[in-house]
């Protein structure tokens, strides 16, 4: 059984983007002070942190010094080279493991952990070679998707296949050696639970979100999902087996499709999630605040939603939408200050509680 | 008019403590940055700020360099010396306006002013001298209550006068020129509500608390409050009046007894207020995020409730129940990460949902 942390510890927060941001926030709440690591400058976490390091993941003497000067190390997002996690390892607990962390890294173990779970994937087949790849297209079939085995997000590093895609082509503009190919899921819609566990095993998953994706983003969670009390029930077993058998302390985000009536597992990320913040609006512990109490080793606290709530990214230049939401008044927005609007990133969001 | 600022620019808060540290973690929510001003070490705030500059309120190179790194400034008190407002005056806006920190600064100027306006007070004479003194027990009798006109918070500054009460020994030992006598009001119970007014004028109230003081220290404030509709309006529509007659910018916190069923004004403060803490779990929007955008100049929000709170203060060593309250799970917790634990001290507050 690992330390508690009384308020006033420091927490260390790996990417000060806007999930660091946000637990930062919540971490102060609870009155912990954090400390940011992050490699860009100014980035939104460090606005409400009363640490900030900029370095690369490979600066191994800051990284050392960044770990030593923390009572705690978490991260926002599940990237992180394994050199760096050496480093801090040697000074300070990591949470979630680094066993967690591994296995979301790379949709082939991830998949290959769900299926000896006995809960359901996509069909897949691991892609090396040109000649792997044919070889995959023959039993999966098209449509399907060919995907990097690591380092994916948003819907980057992933090409559909269809009828008329030519492998040899598709498998040298990939440049990549490590990929899977994924079978087609024809899905009515996606899902994400997200769930939390404690360092003495306490499990608590808030309510299961629907999710809208466009071109590979986010775009809207809305809850109580579309699902039947069985399907809900399902999700949250499911996540609570995930947890349980990686031993997991924190939140972690599981994603499903629903195909048919049928819970099938798509991915789940290691750390906070998009679609739960809703959460932050429907609950009076949202899902940054479980996070932080989780690595703490404090009791979890009470998801209960108590109200219905539909999440909206503004991602791009949707962040101009701000002025209307600002003259709208009724939805809670959170504006993440980044400066540079790029098409597919993540400016802002904003929740509407629906009575 | 004055200007409108975009997501991105930097608030000025004068005082670090959690007032401001929530007032803080509101800005960052919207995208923006702040800068605290404070003259003791590690206050709250400065934990989740970009800036911080710990200097005292008579370091006029040290406020003159802070106000002109800003964008607008606010504050967490009311007893702002005039010499360190004269000075940012100069680089940079205040709000809310120095018209509402002067009359709110003087109890006397405050129940002038209401009066003016028609609302009550307590019944009030000047006193500055011993046999001011003795006249004005003479005019109010006993029980009354003797306070400084200035610097007075959490009851401090104030004394009860009785029937056995000794005007000489009085005077002398409060060592205070400038006090008021106020009339004991035989109230029922305490009431707030908080206000607040964009620059262009919209006026927007939340639902009345009622409030439990002990110690002259607020305990508790619940919502929704023990009021009829009637009561509740005219608590509603006085705070607006304030609001209109001030010209005010920001939120404003309005106390009333009631007694015998009518509204008596106790006192404003024109900041946000510890009886509005329940808006943080009540609301889409909070006060913290409405005095932001009302100091921003943009529109205010939603501040409609969407469910009955009780909130709860943690003072002095209550802080000690807050493993209780971390086990329990189903309040929110705000602990505001202080490390000496004095008596009479606000250490955290919690917020309990109540269906």
């Amino acid at each position: 059984m690992s330390k508690v942390l009384s308020s006033g510890s420091t927490i260390g927060i790996l990417g000060g983007g806007q999930l660091g941001q946000m637990l930062s926030m919540a971490a102060a709440r609870l009155g912990f002070k954090t400390h940011i690591f992050e490699p860009s400058a100014n980035p939104p976490a460090s606005n409400v942190s009363s640490g900030f390091t900029q370095a690369e993941y490979d600066d191994y003497d800051k990284l050392k010094k960044f770990a030593s000067s923390v009572d705690v190390v978490t991260y926002e997002f599940e990237n992180i080279p394994t050199g760096a996690l050496d480093i801090i390892e040697k000074e300070c607990e990591i949470f979630p493991s680094r066993e967690a962390l591994k296995i979301s890294q790379d949709r082939l173990l991830e998949k290959k952990f769900i299926n000896k779970l006995g809960f359901k994937t996509a069909s897949f087949c691991e892609v090396s070679s040109q000649e792997g790849l044919i070889f995959a297209l023959e039993n999966l079939g098209t449509p399907s998707i060919l995907k990097t085995r690591r380092f994916g997000y948003d819907g980057k590093g992933q090409v559909k296949l269809g009828a008329t895609s030519n492998p040899k082509e598709i498998w040298e503009s990939l440049g990549e050696k490590e990929l899977i190919l994924e079978g087609f899921v024809d899905f009515s819609h996606e899902i994400s639970v997200i769930g939390s566990r404690s360092k003495d095993g306490q499990i608590s998953c808030f309510d299961p979100g629907e999710n809208v994706h466009k071109d590979g983003i986010l775009r809207t969670t809305t809850v109580p999902a579309n699902l039947t009390t069985q399907q809900k029930t399902d999700a949250v077993l499911i996540t609570a087996k995930i947890l349980e058998s990686l031993n997991y302390i924190g939140v972690i985000g599981v994603e499903f499709f629903v195909a048919n009536s049928t819970l099938i597992i798509n991915e789940f990320a290691p750390r906070v999630h998009n679609s739960g913040h809703w959460t932050q609006n429907g609950c009076t512990v949202d899902q940054f605040e479980q996070h932080i109490r989780a690595i703490a080793g404090w009791n979890l606290g009470n998801g209960e939603r108590h109200c219905d709530v539909i999440m909206e990214n503004l991602i791009g230049d949707q962040i101009n939408k701000t002025n209307d939401l600002i003259a709208d008044g009724s939805v809670s927005l959170h504006l993440y200050g980044k400066v540079d609007i790029k098409p597919g990133r993540k400016m802002g969001h904003f929740n509407r509680i629906i009575k």
